[in-house]
């Protein structure tokens, strides 16, 4: 009898967790199972900010594939995924096709910019491990040829970050930590330097408590951000941003380098492969299915699974990711064994949102924190993440312990 | 009676080692020292080839004036020379004016371009600290681009040196020693990498030993350079350059980096101030005087003294400089003192063109060097440089102790 194949497509948290959760539960030689991912390397997503301040290595934000998969039982093949054809139950590679039988489809996200003119040419996001290294690099050579020009262009020392979401905030936290480096590596006054977050909506991390917001902002604030809140981005262009101001005018803001970190939607091989999506995410059956496809199983930001209590999707987290990815292994395992599937439920344990390397706001297990508890929570977060995919090993060699 | 003022435009190697020698020689009161300099600190010239190519950090090549100076003795001013006035007796900064009775003009020299279109606009010079690490940044910024980009642009790792001298081959070992670090930094692929050399001369370091020039040339090739020699570059465009093939045939050379190394010329403000100069190099008195002016020395790179051996103008070194500064300090001193002053006579204790950190070929003490030796003897000069300017202390601090 031939074994049946499990293709997994993706090796972030949620595709990885799959692969590492299938080794762990599968038997000796009961089903076949393929890794494929772009890179021959895992990054955390959520660190990337971090890379992309240049607070934080690039590699200390990836670890080898290869490290953290049983190839006894996981075959990791590096590639990039071009199309699904469900139909003929196939992935189609840049390198070539893959056949299936079960498919986990765990691509990602991508950025959305939602139409905005010029963001795609001229904007940066923080999107994987090649965008974060090509932000940091990018702003320092912005830094490194202010001095050399004898008419001194100022913008070259304004980073403008749209959106004041997640990603824009913690990005923000770090940013404020690396301009004073920058500034001494490159002989600038810091007075010179100017990091303004543009964020269309009334608020700051919408959904936060508002006193953990006002403490957020307070600090940032403190450590020389500029929030312009209630202003829309209605352009990037070469030399900046045009933003709203009012009814009809506009402005111009000069800026050396804008970041887009406005959010995201799901990867758009979902729509190119004809599943039903919204901006990417399907909205998946309850046991990780995508409607209508009884072997395509569909987790971490290409699904969209609806939080009950308040009737709105989940935001797209890591955590939400893994968890999914310990449903779906043993949702494959009782499909191959024909046993009956389990319903996921999402179990948010608390959410964090760093502002630098010694300060964070959040809430967990229901208690309001901020300041170096709440970043110390971070950071076991963060070594969580590392520890549910990779052991106790993959924590001591990428973790954080620069614990206060 | 009023104190003689002597002023000296420009903390180099010429001007720095001029203070110094005046401070020790001068006596308590006999003269009112003023130094001027652009920065606040002084550079080897001769190390910004590494701080270019990203293998020496800048802030190693660059030390504080105010911790070589005696304070009691020399006013350092930061300032920008723009125009001398020696009719008046002043010299024009930016800041001010600043009347004197003796000047020391030690501005140092500006890259040649030869009028050569487009050099000025898209190609790099190594002449100061920030550009220097403008170099070493805008190079990592296209190694950081080159995996963003869905259609890969090889050029972004093709990096053009015009000019095979001095400057041009201590880049390149320099370079051909970063390259696998940036390509580990960047997961890029070494071969993909291409570091190429154009002279218009038939020979690379021309007057060099023949026999160590091949050694250069093989030890250069082998790290993944490629020289084109008797090729002379047409233009620099915003793409690369255009280069010469054959009578009149024209060639494009893509490249993401054009660094210009192909020659110096003395400062504009020579020129500028009214000497007769031949490409901002005064030919000066023995003594090191201007000729037609009593008050006015002009050392270093600005200055054009005869080899009567050949018959032709020593290369500006940094060697000849810091003589010059001994004889100018001296001859200061013989001036105000009612002395006869000495004349200047070059004494070429040897050259040694560094090929990275553990290579180079040189003559010194009438011997032909190479390898590991000729190595060690270019980090003895280096570190003489700095022991002749600040002592021990500065050696200490500055030197380098990466011996073989």
């Amino acid at each position: 009898m031939r074994k049946q194949k499990i293709v997994i497509l993706g090796a972030g948290y949620g595709g990885l967790m799959t692969a590492t959760q299938l080794q762990k539960g599968m038997g000796m030689n009961e089903v076949e199972i393929q890794l494929v991912n772009k890179n021959d390397y895992h990054y955390e997503t959520t660190w990337l900010h971090e890379a992309s301040a240049g607070t934080l290595h690039h590699d200390r934000v990836r670890y080898n594939i290869r490290d953290v998969i049983d190839r006894n039982k996981v075959e990791f093949i590096q590639g990039t995924v071009v199309e699904i054809k469900t139909e003929d139950k196939k992935v189609i590679l840049e390198e070539g096709e893959l056949p299936y039988d079960y498919l986990v489809v765990s691509v990602g996200a991508e950025s959305e910019t939602f139409g905005i003119k010029g963001l795609k040419e001229y904007a940066f996001s923080i999107v994987n491990v090649d965008a974060a290294r090509q932000i940091r690099e990018h702003i320092e050579y912005q830094f490194a040829t202010y001095n050399t020009e004898v008419e001194k262009k100022e913008e070259r020392l304004t980073i403008v970050v749209g959106g004041a979401g997640f990603t824009g905030i913690e990005f923000l936290g770090e940013l404020a930590n690396r301009v004073p480096e920058l500034c001494k590596e490159y002989d600038i006054d810091p007075l010179k330097v100017k990091i303004i977050c543009v964020e269309a909506a009334p608020t700051v991390l919408p959904g936060f408590d508002p006193d953990l917001v006002n403490y957020a902002m307070a600090q940032l604030e403190r450590k020389g951000v500029t929030f312009m809140i209630g202003t829309a981005v209605k352009e990037a262009t070469e030399t900046g941003i045009i933003v709203g101001k009012g009814e009809d005018e506009v402005e111009e803001i000069k800026a050396g380098t804008v970041v887009w970190a406005a959010g995201v939607r799901g990867n758009s091989i979902i729509e190119k492969s004809g599943f039903e999506a919204m901006r990417g995410r399907v909205k998946v059956q309850p046991d990780l299915r995508a409607p209508g496809h009884e072997d395509v199983f569909i987790i971490g930001d290409c699904s969209l699974v609806i939080n009950e209590e308040i009737n709105r999707p989940y935001p797209p987290t890591a955590q939400i990711a893994m968890q999914q990815g310990i449903v779906c292994a043993r949702n494959l395992l009782a499909l191959i064994r024909g046993k009956e599937l389990e319903a996921f439920k999402a179990d948010i344990k608390g959410t964090v949102c760093s502002l630098g390397e010694d300060d964070a706001i959040g809430v967990a297990f229901g208690k309001k924190m901020k300041g170096g508890t709440a970043s110390f929570m971070k950071k076991m977060i963060d070594n969580r993440a590392l520890l549910m995919i990779g052991g106790p090993s993959l924590v001591l060699k990428k973790g954080k312990f620069n614990l206060l």
